[in-house]
């Protein structure tokens, strides 16, 4: 607890220099353009009134990551599609790998991931399907798939039940009925679990309900954090889809008027609950999406960890629209984003 | 963490001496007729069998803190109303203030405040009214008023979006439609903004439905803390509407039979979620006040920092019942009350 | 915090030796036929890539306990019935004992209990009985009865309010309607109230809709913890229903295709949230059991302390299905179980 919270007083900076730190503050070469190119005053970057982080500060290297919060955003994998006996078959293959990613500007985090992303790709079917997942385990460490839904034991990815854990160079396929329909997730059940999940080894699976949901403007947000320092008591670090601030230096554009569907799961390890907060707006709440009427409307909800649910919104003006866990701690550390409303298309 | 239980092991009074406190536990002087006059023994005032704190001591200087909670309580501000073009238009004027506010008998806290109580006052309109808030900010601090509701962008009160931040001597006018109906909160948005918050700069505003609710005696509920060391790590006090323990000391009377309506409202820094328990009693749960029919019937609730609810009750008996955070730090450290449920009128 | 931590990171063993503590880690002399007999590989046990703790280790002494919860799971206390002017009267008596649990192999906690189990007897009655309560307090300590209820303020057992406080050797007498119907809690509401709780001084009253529920396996869980180190700064230990991981070595036999009818309560002391997680499938969850429909389908919910819910599931499978909290903490240090899913007649 107290070497997280020194790392916030600090205002990130200091306490990072531990690690491979480059320029948690914002870079001196910033370009003018920032997104939160507000009234007056020069751009802040990190510390102070405008915010206490590096949140405006250089972004990190997605291309060498390998993967890019800001199209991943949208990304939903429907496997490739066969038919068995007049029913849809949906195959995905998913390799567990071991992969050092650039987590914040300069800061590389050993990670234990789905194919090589924070989270790992967004798997999507529809209620009746029949869902085949080829997990090979390509990393170092024992992992398994443990998907929530609804499936047979052996098909569970537990230790001890059924195949159980899949050592390195293994692999095991799940096999399983995509059901019900919702926003679910599946992550790595293998001990010390809390390691397992804090390093990475989480995604999101859909299941659309039969003839599918309104058309929208669909994205996922899976809330998670980074244990930088791997003293097992909390996080230094905080984000949706992989990097903290993503979405602050690049807002999501969406369009006015337009339904905006948000896809929201909380697999944040070590913290009790995180939350999720929108600005400027009001969204219609789904919890687990199982239902098709909305539960609440609000611009605040809370989740436990395994939690998730769907968020619509239309938003009614143009702009800039923050939307961030209203914990605090979390925010300052990274888990903040805009939305920018436009007319007219996005880009 | 440790300095915060610390203080809670202490029964209040060793840890708190580092601050100007004269009487954490119940003062010699007291007068008798203590409104826990329980059955036999001495009133036991702070620690013990009866409670762990300073709970029955001494109250604070209301007068000298210029706000009353056992006012403040049922202090809805309904603005200067004008009409424009057929639409009815409230305005209001808050100043910033910095404040030194007695917390708990004795203990002197340097606050921040919306017009010099904590919480701000609650602002209350009706869905589609026009709403005028005239900012000025008399701190010696940049801040802002970000207002939980829909609006634009250059009306949402947080850094670099629109007017941005308000610095000392400066003032902006938000202007914005009363929407949704519901319960909702204001709070600044200036970094360090766990900071913003737990120093005071919080309230709550209500939109009524078009039309109304069914009549009740109402009142607001601001959950929140104080910490009192200033190490950013967690709260030394717990408190609704400014001060631990007020409703212990003078419990709201409510009538018999007569429905209550509480606006409830989560904006507890550094801790992870609050809550609120009834004795004796059940309520219907509105969570935001976004809709006319109860989610829940239950006298428990959960509220994550910026979550909020309405609470309706009924009292089918007289006599005085506890409400408290049914997390037991909290109600330890000031976050507890009693009603007082009378027959006939209230005084 | 960091005692707690250390506890998790030396895997269970090595932090416990500072307690009486015998056998953490599997015994050599197990029976080979364990409940998760899975593929391969000898049973681990404790630690590892199959769990970080003891879960797989040798069991308590329940007939030393005087309890076990592999029974208490299912017992339903409706009191001694009489009439009185043609109304049901439900009669208890209730012990406060101070009793020594053997709450993991070789751990004994010195308890405070309601009739020397923890959580005490699962009290039932029908909406609109008349449940009396005499409760004994044969402990060395001060105690009260206070239930989450509709009754008048002297039968709420909290300190100076009616009766108050029942000394060692005192009596009182609890009478109040059952209502409204629901899954209730009772504990004791005597200061310092975090000891009273965590010591061991609570459980569940159900009130039963007119006309019952629709018929079903019920059972109860009762989620709590253990700080077996007394610092009262959070858990050692993790349970439901009193033993850590009791139905991780016997898994809970319920029948495929059956309904199954949880009463899910959370009293869990010092931290902030618990939360419920079933594997392999999805259940209606019904908070406070206060409505006949359910609010979410789901496999994940959260309670703060003091909240409970009722949770109805069929298994469409056979199998070990695993339940526990979403807390990895939670789970590692106890709070985790299985179903075992059988057809035909459960044992």
């Amino acid at each position: 607890m107290t070497s997280r919270r020194r790392f916030l007083a600090g205002a990130g900076g200091a306490a990072l220099t531990a690690l491979p730190l480059h320029a948690p503050v914002a870079a001196a070469d910033e370009p003018p353009g920032t997104p939160m190119d507000g009234h007056g005053a020069a751009h802040a970057g990190g510390g102070g009134a405008n915010g206490a982080t590096f949140r405006g500060g250089a972004g990190v290297d997605h291309a060498a990551n390998g993967f890019d919060p800001r199209t991943l955003l949208r990304e939903f994998d429907y496997g490739t599609v066969t038919a068995e006996n007049g029913r849809t078959v949906r195959s995905w293959e998913i390799h567990a790998l071991d992969r050092e990613i650039e987590v914040a500007p300069g800061v590389r985090f050993p990670a234990w991931t789905f194919n090589g992303s924070i989270p790992g790709p967004t798997l999507r079917a529809t209620a009746g399907d029949l869902m085949r997942v080829r997990f090979v385990n390509d990393s170092e460490h024992p992992h398994t798939m443990h998907f929530h839904g609804i499936h047979p034991a052996d098909m569970d990815g537990v230790p001890m039940v059924g195949r159980g854990i899949i050592s390195p160079g293994e692999e095991f396929t799940y096999t399983f009925d995509a059901e019900p329909f919702g926003v679910h997730l599946y992550h790595c059940h293998v001990g010390p679990l809390a390691e397992h999940i804090a390093r990475g080894m989480y995604g999101t699976f859909i299941v659309d309900p039969p003839g599918g949901r309104p058309e929208a403007d669909e994205m996922i947000m899976v809330q998670h954090g980074f244990n930088t320092t791997f003293d097992g008591l909390g996080n230094q670090l905080y984000a949706v889809n992989g990097i903290p601030f993503v979405y602050m230096n690049d807002p999501i554009q969406v369009r006015r008027g337009g339904l905006v569907r948000i896809y929201l799961v909380n697999i944040l390890e070590y913290d009790p609950i995180n939350s999720f907060h929108l600005h400027g707006n009001f969204f219609d709440y789904y919890p687990t999406g199982t239902r098709l009427e909305p539960s609440e409307f609000t611009d605040t909800v809370i989740q436990a960890q395994g939690q998730r649910g769907i968020c619509e919104i239309r938003f009614p003006y143009t702009g800039k629209y923050m939307f961030h866990a209203h914990k605090t701690e979390f925010a300052d550390l990274g888990w903040m984003g805009f939305f920018d409303v436009v007319d007219g298309e996005t880009t």
